[in-house]
């Protein structure tokens, strides 16, 4: 932390200021400077909060310096951390295609989907059983018999499969049904679900919330962490700005800034992160050239007729379009399309 | 809902459109301008997502006219919510004070701020004992024991009391010990929760999501009066923007537009909304100058002591002040201090 | 400037740091950390860029800590600046009404509006002759005529006069017909026109850019204070945020982080603020109670026939009784309704 | 243009509504649903602002329909311009790389680059005499000085060259001297310096504002366009928003986004985008795979030794690096590396 004191702060002001960083055990570093004072503090800060100077006569403001993650940052674990989901590796030199309906919604429909996006070439298939939805009179999701449905189909297809879960009773049934974990943009706050899915020993697949910086997502993957799951995969999926032509804004940087501060996987969700479906395939090109370690894709074999997100649906040809340039450039960025090691079907 | 025809769309483009608005039992009202075809829909539209249309030939637009909300509507209810909390109305003409510590850490720091509070002229008495943290490692709140001690407090001062539920096992405990359940901005949108909070029958208070819209925060309340319970409260609390001087931007219009669309009360924080503390006593004055039901403000007699949140609490002096300038602000929109009808102790 | 290494830096790489501190004639004050170096550096900043350290070696970040304003800050000057407009006192304990129609589209219709704000209780005549409009074929203000038209309007009700400029050719015309130049919110960073306007004496009202911090707002009135013009009034007139219930957001908070950074007076537009006639009202209490310095309200007697901004405009009843309620208001902070000292007409 | 009335409107307030669309010259559409009626309006609209409606009583809310830009538009002009930059061509199936200096500096370090840049494949030299800063105090820029630089060594070089002009003054100097005019972010919305280039008939790169909609950006182009000037060229260069890993939020949907509503091409501008030079490579590939038409990039033989933006600089080698990724990704999006049609030198 480093304390910086108004131009106008007495000797004495400093001192005190020194004297409580000292009544706190920590240690006090004074920089005279050519026009006010700054004093560095070292010691474990972990416990103290920035407030506990901010208010003294003389200080002008108070800077944290070190950061507040630490199973989930690079400077703890250098190397690149690689999720198995079922057989997928999803990080390190492998890019994987997470792909199927927003929601599933009939076991014909979901396995249309399925075998359409194993076709094009997606290693793991998505599917929503549990929907959270800004109205409560639209279409929830089938819940439990959607799990099933996804088991099935992702047997019958070969893919592990991930679906969303909203709350310990879902996070249960997601536990029992499905390979991978969802926690959604909304819920990426939700300490609770964060605490009780770090429990699970599952692979999760974490979403960005759409106000969260950066460093609030490693943040919520650090619960996860802290409570022995190191099998996180980050999601960047759109942040809310003032952008009206698009759903959301799609940060591709943040796959730069996350890569460069954590071990963690991360991929990009083209879908929520633009909301119009003729921009998902060209932003999911730009996801792979940026080094992005996956993508997550809603597919329909007929968005005109999709209970959700039609606007952002693509078709199965689309998907597989996209999927035949990556080859082009995924070794751009040292990458290579996920193999299975081990497939469940 | 509307759609716009894109100036080459075809006349078979149109009538495709017509024929699918007719196909989902809508009627289509086509409007021939001089550079395109616009068309209006009718009919009950709730189950139809816009993007139905969106990406039929010929499409350029779809418009959504309705609004999802219908229960929090002024337009279902016109006369304003008066929601009691053990006797003490918030909404309509009553002006509502919330003030207390950021979180319970002591039954003596507790008892301390509530006594000032009460002396300073607040009606109800807030403090966290369920803590949604940032980071996993610091102070989490003291759970039961802290609804406990601000039962005891509440008890020992007369004044009913709020504090935050996070998840199912939190929200059960602060039903059973609280006057007013709080649901955060963080989840805002985690709407297991609201329903539960909508079944419970108590009083409600709901924070605004820091990227959410008036619509979203409308919608988020709409889960709650839907499952039958109509006494919510609204907190706008600041927004995530670029503004950095602040810890949050401080939405105050939000107060003018939740009172043009719903009858409920909506009531301003501006600790968690400015996170400063030289701007909270400002900031309270502008809120109850601009018609908010009601002010949300974290008080600690120490605050340099503080275990959380520090940088926001004023002390119990400021508080005092504030509510004895009050008296000049409120009847320039119609409100005055709220009264509590029947005191709990 | 504070420097933080990485955690893994090497001794050698601190040693680099420090040395190129030194060779750039400032003074490394290094801080040895349990987990990392921190290097402070004091001597004269003004001329080093961050980033010159940035990309070195072992470093993880840089900090600035010195803020880059100088003559604008309080520190510099810390009694509040009086900006005297023809006789109206801004600033300090004075409040000034700035009210008139947003552009001058005639004589009568111009004569109408500044009769009825006069009024009112308003002290300066606002009007717009030369128009930033976001579309080429909208109407762009009538220019000189209407510069002459709101000069003969000024001396017909006593009121001193302030209108927009927007390049050279209009700050010279508003130079020579006006008592007050504005510098609009898309202006703020056109620095030649600051610079311009900082040379010639002029009171100058700048509103802060849509995306500007308060940082940026201070540090674009430095330009002008830098030319030797020290009458700057600042102008809240809302920010850009995904918030969709207002045209802006209007950032009340911005005017106490201004008032405690800067010895300028800071008036606040809700007008432009909220885009909004039923929120202009709410909104400039608001204002008014967190301490501003005064109010700039568009106003029109016959909103729906105005040739610009018509949703915003509020009619000259609404000015009047919201000016009848300053004076319950405006003792909280200290201050009363501007008083001309020295009519014009 | 829609107008929607509120569920209680009265039939007579329906009437009044058509009225004053009839009294407009304009014809009114009613649309009666099953909840409230909606107007739709046709005829020439482009006089009429949306709020002459909005406070008409029972009007719930006005929406626009039309898009205000015309010859800017793909539906104005289908197929893609292409803008000859002294040989160079830019847009349709051409990609062309600007890179140079973030500042002209002094003619050894400008050749230095300009060398490095021509040699990594680069087809436009790009480099700042006008700079806008946000400091009055820190460097300005070397002013035409600097030009007579800049064209000697694109001379020397033989590349076209593209800098900056903030005001009329410099506008002159850069139309002489230079091959193309940039208008930067912060003057996007300066009106009258858009009018001016305008007028020149030389090829111009408007970057877009930190707060512009994709339609702000549009509508300033249409601004050009209006006076005559087809040779536009649009940049994508972040937007302003919460995220704090970057300077900006690079909003590259904004590609996709113009390139559907426009025939102007678009380049992305990677530098000021992030503000970080570990980020520009990896989103320099991401703007070329989301199928922008070139990219500005800043170069620095030696950034640690820049007078500007050295933090966001990459040396000569990360540019060549990524111009040989580029034949592995336009032809993706139907592209290729520009090729001058005829050397200036």
């Amino acid at each position: 932390m480093l304390i910086v004191m108004t131009m106008a702060a007495t000797a004495k002001q400093v001192e005190q200021v020194i004297e409580r960083i000292a009544a706190l055990g920590l240690k006090a570093h004074p920089i005279p400077g050519a026009q006010r004072v700054a004093i560095g503090i070292t010691g474990n800060q972990g416990a103290v909060e920035p407030a506990v100077f901010e208010n003294l006569p003389g200080v002008l403001e108070v800077i944290p310096v070190s950061h507040p993650y630490k199973l989930v940052s690079r400077e703890a674990k250098p190397e690149n951390t690689v999720v198995m989901v079922s057989g997928v590796p999803v990080g390190g030199d492998n890019f994987a295609v997470f792909a199927g309906p927003c929601s599933v919604e009939a076991p014909e429909q979901t396995l249309t989907v399925a075998r359409a996006v194993r076709k094009a070439g997606a290693q793991i298939l998505r599917g929503g059983a549990f929907k959270p939805r800004t109205s409560p009179y639209t279409f929830q999701g089938l819940g439990e018999p959607g799990l099933v449905i996804l088991r099935d189909v992702g047997r019958e297809v070969g893919m592990p499969i991930v679906s969303e879960a909203l709350d310990e009773r879902s996070l249960e049934l997601v536990t029992k049904y499905c390979d991978m974990i969802q926690i959604g943009a909304r819920n990426m706050q939700n300490y609770s679900l964060l605490r009780l899915a770090g429990q699970t020993r599952m692979p999760v697949l974490l979403k960005r919330g759409m106000a969260a910086t950066v460093e609030e997502l490693l943040m919520a993957a650090e619960y996860m962490l802290a409570e022995g799951n190191y099998q996180v995969v980050l999601c960047e999926r759109g942040i809310r700005t003032f952008a009206d032509h698009t759903r959301n804004t799609l940060d591709l940087a943040a796959v730069v800034a996350v890569q460069r501060l954590s071990h963690l996987p991360i991929i990009v969700d083209p879908s929520h992160g633009t909301g119009k479906r003729h921009k998902v395939v060209p932003m999911a090109r730009a996801a792979a050239a940026v080094g992005a370690d996956g993508l997550m894709i809603e597919v329909h074999h007929d968005p005109s007729q999709a209970l959700s997100d039609a606007a952002q649906a693509v078709v199965p040809d689309e998907l597989a379009q996209l999927i035949q340039q990556l080859p082009a450039l995924l070794p751009l960025t040292g990458r290579h399309l996920s193999r299975a090691l081990r497939l469940s079907a």
